[in-house]
């Protein structure tokens, strides 16, 4: 089980290799919510997300053997740049498998940080038969990318900050997709403020984690029609355990809302997300009391954007 | 005529309205362009643009007799804005003349700064024939949007930051419309450091300034055909003189660069900018021995950017 030590060592342990990100505001977002909001800045970390926290800090602890023999996974997201990164830093090999429909510029990101692509067809069953066949040939280590350990507690190290910086926060906010930044966002504010609300935002389109959460049982994804692209995974059992045992509260919105909250980011805040770090936003726009007076901090996980999107939206 | 010393009493006197903007930079355009680059963030500016700083320059000058009959302009762009914050701070009459075709968007910000807006035909011929009835009936003093030496003194004051905060640049860079950013600039920079190289970045479709300071002669607009909206206008007397006086090396960029740098500006830094801010990096695409090895302070105009323009881009 993940707790705070392991997030403070996380935080020591990857240091020099990730940005201790700003914290932003905004005097006009705070006029429009009537709430002082305190924007983490994970689009501003490497590979543009928070994602390079838990990649690192997995791969640094890996011993030098399996280290030789390099680390995959499967992911046309956020991870697998991230992952990409990480193993750079100790120059070992890195294979990602990827749906052979993904965006050129995901995949030459990757390429950028030196790992070796194989391409599948997009199904989940693709994914998973070839990245097996990658980890038998290569004896590789998987690095899951949000139903592990290490990873949740790399993940945490944004809360950690945050609320080192911010210790008056009543209320801490990050968008919900596997699990992985809230189960490591939701073992540091817990453990750092008992008292403090810890509030997960999803899209209506993929609140498998909402619904999954208020009865108790574990959900399978829905199909993935959200905006939201980083959120359509769905909690594994070890995320859902977290999630639970911090008392993380859901709160959905629609796609509207994130398209909405996607604007106001960049035209107030000025600063590049993706959609599925308007998520956050999208539920304040859907649910005008949940925070009204309080101090909030939100986790903008993330800015890789598709200019068409925010243009879409 | 201004000079340094003017430029520092203006940062002075601006100091408690405007924000000392962070000098932002990207690894992977450092690697890209074989240089050093250091983004002055005027786009994370009140207002959203620079154009806040010689707005409040000028208006805080104003004695209290003028001041009381209010100020205002023609324009439906950041210096309506810029011009509408500065009088709010001092709680004076601000009226806007804006063509009745301007975006509602910024007519709905104008008018959020309190300013009273007097729509007009879309000619510049109407649009100064309605800002003099304006003045006749009000009393108001025009400000300029460039033609204004406060004004202009209050703009340098982010070159004056930025060499502050990079004495090393060997070359600053700002984009070229009216000239009053780099009027300011030009005066900050060769005054701080005579041997700076001081590069105007313009687009091919907005040439007036690169062609005027060329054969010495001070030319119309060109038709506002270029994407980067910002600079349509043309140099007056007094900023062409400005610019001549510090050596200002004029270059120009076609529109797919600068649609380009927008893009690489989003990605890359993760800042939000406008077509005016993407010219200087849709300079150096276009000639890319320009900067080589050299450490380069680029100011990021402004960030109003319409999301569908990027998109676009």
């Amino acid at each position: 089980m993940v707790d705070l030590s392991q997030i403070r060592v996380a935080a020591e342990r990857i240091a020099p290799y990730v940005h201790r990100t700003p914290v932003l505001t905004s005097h006009s977002l705070n006029a429009m919510f009537q709430a002082e909001l305190y924007f983490k800045a994970e689009n501003l970390q490497k590979v543009g997300a928070f994602k390079a926290r838990g990649a690192v800090n997995a791969v640094m602890q890996l011993s030098e053997a399996d280290a030789a023999r390099g680390v995959a996974t499967h992911s046309s997201g956020n991870h697998a740049q991230a992952l990409a990164y990480a193993a750079s830093l100790r120059s070992i090999p890195c294979t990602i498998v990827m749906p052979e429909n993904s965006p050129q510029v995901k995949v030459a990101a990757t390429r950028g940080y030196g790992a070796d692509i194989v391409f599948c067809e997009s199904t989940l069953q693709a994914r998973e038969t070839t990245l097996n066949a990658v980890l038998e040939r290569t004896g590789a280590t998987m690095i899951h990318p949000y139903d592990n350990d290490h990873v949740i507690a790399g993940q945490g190290t944004a809360a950690l900050e945050l609320l080192e910086e911010r210790p008056e926060l009543d209320v801490i906010m990050a968008p919900v997709g596997g699990g992985g930044l809230m189960s490591g966002t939701s073992i540091a504010a817990r453990s750092l403020k008992p008292s403090i609300t810890i509030i997960g935002a999803e899209p209506e389109e993929a609140d498998d984690a909402a619904r999954g959460l208020r009865s108790g049982t574990l959900l399978p994804p829905k199909p993935p029609t959200t905006i939201a692209d980083g959120l359509r995974t769905a909690l594994s059992r070890r995320t859902f355990d977290y999630l639970t045992a911090n008392g993380v509260r859901m709160e959905t919105c629609s796609e509207a809302s994130i398209r909405r909250g996607l604007r106001l980011i960049m035209e107030r805040v000025k600063t590049v997300i993706e959609p599925s770090a308007a998520v956050t936003i999208g539920v304040l726009l859907d649910h005008p009391d949940l925070v009204r007076g309080q101090r909030v901090g939100i986790i903008l996980c993330g800015g890789n954007l598709d200019l068409e999107q925010a243009a879409g939206a």
